[in-house]
């Protein structure tokens, strides 16, 4: 039994999704691991993580209009708006999605069903940097 | 040290919650395994896990209702509407609950509360076969 | 590779957050484990976890806010009243944020980002005793 670490960087264009499965099965691959616990943290409060469906774009852009409603940019409920009308709303819209998930390995593969990829979501309207923490165990 | 894993199936009668504490509790008896971490994780994006009071079924039906508020079907919002009225409502319930949970284990008893059930939640308006990917590690 | 079991406890004053992240971080400290996952889980359904903002305690007053607005006390949505308005509303909050938190250790240090700390939150008017399950595992 061992463990693996890794950082992914991912550039955020602006709000929305960013589909990391691929970057993330490559790694997963070049540790030589076959069977284990995948774990993926995002060190940020204004982005998350999410499991989601990766055949229709729509869903994607739905997904956005729910959190728009929900969360509205330039809320006055909100008090914290030091970087500005999204500032706020991207730490609601982090606190009622993931900062972490956990995906098991079997046989070299990442436990997904067949519609789930794995997205950073950008919470923030204009893109930025981002690290996710990868975090492998088993053997 | 080792691991275990497993492939729960559950045929959800129809949108709500499953409760499933039972057969995880009997698969992780099982193993053998005494102290260690469980991990589930739900393969679909129309369907999610919840830990949640196991003890007055009013909080099931008042989950429900809450979600059917905040999230209601046929929602002029949405574009995704291949599988019907409760098609994309059903990826937003699950992207605000969770994918996935993990479970410390210590001598042989998983550690939830008193009062704390896990639920596989159904949020299509039809039950369906889900499969939930059960990881076990420890020794 | 090894592992490591405790229970944090945490009086909660009031509804809102307390930052655990000092007692975790010297817990984790104190296992002499420097590389591995760690896991926090709370053992109740009307208090949550949640990696948050640590630097301006107006985001967590905003939190706060926003979540009053979305669950509020004594919705007549709710049948389950049996401890009172503020009992279902703190069931559905904690739904909606997390029960546990997995997040990677790596040469000693939890990969927290700069500006996230680790909380509980509590969803009850009243405080009430709370406790955390710490899992870890590494070398």
């Amino acid at each position: 039994m061992r463990q693996a670490q890794h950082r992914l960087q991912v550039e955020t264009p602006r709000r929305g999704l960013v589909e990391i499965t691929r970057p993330v099965r490559e790694w997963v691959a070049s540790t030589g691991l076959r069977d284990g616990l995948l774990t993926l943290f995002i060190r940020h409060t204004s982005a998350s993580l999410l499991i989601q469906e990766n055949a229709d774009p729509a869903v994607q852009r739905d997904l956005e209009r729910f959190l728009a409603r929900l969360v509205p940019d330039g809320d006055p409920l909100f008090e914290h708006t030091a970087e500005g009308r999204d500032d706020m709303p991207a730490h609601v819209r982090s606190a009622l999605t993931q900062t972490q998930l956990s995906i098991p390995l079997e046989s070299g593969a990442l436990l997904l069903g067949t519609w789930q990829g794995i997205y950073v979501v950008e919470h923030r309207l204009r893109g930025q940097p981002r690290e996710v923490a990868l975090h492998l165990i088993g053997d």
